[in-house]
């Protein structure tokens, strides 16, 4: 069977293509600090070589920042298109690095052989999974299961800031039938996981007035409404006793989970308090009748990101401010509407201000949630074959934060996208040390390929 | 009859009066600029000569700041003790005055003739009211009707420093009967006041930390419990919907006003919508079922005078922090005890923190309030000397501030205060173009001396 001889193609180079994961990680791309521009490059050309070594129309395409590379090859079945970054994050503090974090190498640890460097497991370690996977498959039959674009950034840890520009003057050319992204990780280190919702994000920055001028709370203090009693009673009201967000309308649009999803995340066994108690938490602080995995991936929240009024400085001082502040932002999911919502939040907030108060808002735009369409056959598909490789059912996720670059291919691109990745909790990616398994580098080859056998 | 002798003498000295206090106020007394440490020497000079010429044993005493003057004079009957101070503000910014803040001139306005110069009326015009009620009476009767110590400071502008460690020092030879303080105003600049209540003040800054770091929202968004969300919640506990405070045991030791007392504050007809108008605020923000004046003499306060967390810069950052921070102050009256509110106020903060959350306290000392013995008859007789003098009914009045030197009278020398003061509220003290009205200066001296001939 030809999946078959893939895998074992695969396994027969995994040492050459981990002597290509080196080459790669030798060029030090890191893409915010200008001094390494060439490098960015370099790593660019190196990734279109590759590309066109296996036949795949591939180019660096110019942007006002570090290229893009965009290789294109066509066949039957679907339009697949694979995104990945060639940049890296800035390696500083170099003193807490064991080794030259631009000097590969295999290490042994307890647990398991690792690929150590930075961008080993950031991104291109998952990026050339993806890669070898297709490599394997042409050496094998001469040709690739189905269409396939290829798009590298190479900002992704500066900001993308030509991305979207990039996305849009492009559109026609990148929109395909689902874009595998590799850029995730494990579910907790263990359990392959699809990222199938991802939260939105609205935000409302604003301040509240009150006497139009500091006053000595001596003098006023009593008679004078103070702007911090009204904010901090606006912003307590936020949530009830059980923990649901009180705004009028803020759960229209939030849909349910199937029961195969709920299903599913019951059989993650998700260990809350380790990951509460790995930073100092005890109990979760949602919907008391959510579980904690609904809390962080497909329930909305509320949280005030930042509060400022009055004096904060040593010592104190009597003064009854003029104004208080807040930055409040909502996690969303489902259908909610970010412009409802902030209607709604707008709504109650003024109507609880008293007599003679006002409110200014520096406004941020504001995000819906993305939800994949998981009735597409291809990401059950993707899944069966996600777990065939592990011997572990792989699972549909969520991501409490936003993965802009799944929005993008939503919203600008109209393209789903179906995140896929093999990083584990202890890669340290940003960080000194960071790595890459060398059994998620070998499974996450092997696990494309049996993607790309499930999806043509 | 003796009094009327002593008012006569006080109106034809007036000039003369008037060109002792345009003396004084020539030295320019700043005390909190070290540039003008010898001309506080020579104001403290001055007025030792100034009372040696009454007969009073006068002296410069000493401190680690600016001096002390002390003056005693032996006499029948009760003991008074009269304070005031001698140094002054800063006068920047100079371009503001209209002429030398230290070349006092005698200027017509609209509303009567007024002697404009920097401590005009804050402090110098205040304390020579009773200095030249005391010469008048030397005078006429060749002696002065009481035991009397004087007692001038000259860093009341600069915080004080030397206050405290002098009083203790010398605790038997301030104590005395009664300590009267020119240093306060005609409520709404008419009617003349004996303030009898000070507020208490405690406060309590503090930060509660729940994660041991800053969380990303998407990653903890809804699970993980932000102490934003902890304090505003419990800050917003501190008042309820009619305005009381609802720590346990927060009113014990209020004292209800007195019939008399209520009585006269009605017959004040405090406008407080032009006292919160003025300000921006329309509506009193205290207890419902207390009168304005109440709210701000009578009645303790709550307010939270600063308040922060997460972040407070520019754009925004979706963190969920670690801590959140505040500081609360009480405004206290009648017999409540500091202390006690202090704990109901930390029973009532960590009763409210979440499993696994802490608080830091940076302690502020406390104060109880200051309620003056107004059973004292010498109370009654004053406000009656005030009001012939001024023909209203003068008025007990309260301070929602604390003016610390009556509580240290209180609680070093073991002496009530009595607050009498004739500025007013456009007197512009410590703004440029200080004055000190004429009305203000006479009618001060002549009240003194009804207030000395009614006390002793």
């Amino acid at each position: 069977m030809s999946l078959d001889d893939v895998l074992s193609r695969i396994d027969a180079d995994l040492p050459a293509a981990t002597d290509r994961l080196i080459e790669l990680l030798k060029i030090p791309s890191i893409s915010t600090d200008p001094a390494f521009k060439e490098h960015c490059d370099a790593a660019a050309d190196w990734l279109v070589a590759d590309l066109q070594g296996l036949g795949i129309d591939a180019q660096k395409r110019p942007t006002p920042g570090h290229p893009m590379v965009v290789g294109h090859i066509d066949g039957p079945g679907p339009h697949l298109l694979f995104y990945g970054h060639y940049d890296v994050q800035p390696v500083d503090p170099l003193e807490l690095w064991d080794r030259d974090p631009f000097d590969p190498e295999i290490q042994d640890t307890p647990n398991g052989k690792v690929i150590r460097a930075r961008g080993a497991s950031d991104d291109k370690g998952q990026l050339m999974t993806f890669v070898e996977a297709c490599r394997a498959w042409k050496e094998v039959h001469g040709t690739l299961p189905c269409k396939l674009t290829f798009f590298f950034e190479g900002e992704e840890e500066s900001g993308s800031p030509s991305l979207v520009p990039f996305m849009e003057e492009n559109r026609d050319e990148l929109k395909s039938d689902i874009a595998l992204i590799c850029d995730t990780g494990l579910f907790e280190s263990k359990v392959t996981a699809i990222t199938t919702m991802l939260r939105g994000l609205l935000g409302e920055d604003f301040t509240i007035t009150g006497p139009d001028r500091d006053l000595h709370s001596g003098m006023y203090g009593g008679i004078g409404m103070n702007p911090i009693r009204v904010l901090t009673k606006i912003l307590a009201g936020l949530h009830d006793d059980t923990g649901a967000i009180t705004l009028p309308g803020f759960y229209d649009g939030v849909t349910e989970l199937s029961d195969e999803m709920r299903a599913q995340w019951q059989g993650l066994n998700f260990d809350h308090q380790t990951f509460l108690g790995d930073v100092g938490l005890t109990a979760p602080a949602g919907e008391q009748d959510r579980t904690p995995l609904e809390q962080i991936w497909s329930r909305p929240t509320c949280d005030v990101n930042g509060i400022w009024g009055g004096y904060t400085g040593d010592g104190f001082k009597t003064v009854l401010p003029s104004q208080a502040s807040a930055k409040v932002s909502f996690r969303l999911v489902g259908q909610q509407d970010p412009d409802a919502i902030r209607d709604a939040f707008r709504h109650y907030l003024e109507s609880n201000l008293p007599d003679g108060f006002s409110v200014e808002y520096r406004t941020e735009k504001g995000s819906a949630a993305s939800q994949m369409s998981v009735e597409d056959p291809a990401f059950e598909k993707a899944r069966q074959a996600l777990s065939d490789e592990w011997g572990i059912p792989a699972a549909y996720v969520g991501c409490g934060g936003s993965i802009p670059i799944a929005g993008f291919f939503k919203d600008i691109v109209d393209t789903d996208a179906m995140l896929i990745g093999f990083g584990k909790d202890d890669d340290q990616i940003h960080s000194p040390n960071e790595k890459y398994d060398m059994e998620s580098f070998h499974k996450g080859i092997r696990s494309w390929a049996r993607v790309l056998a499930a999806l043509s």
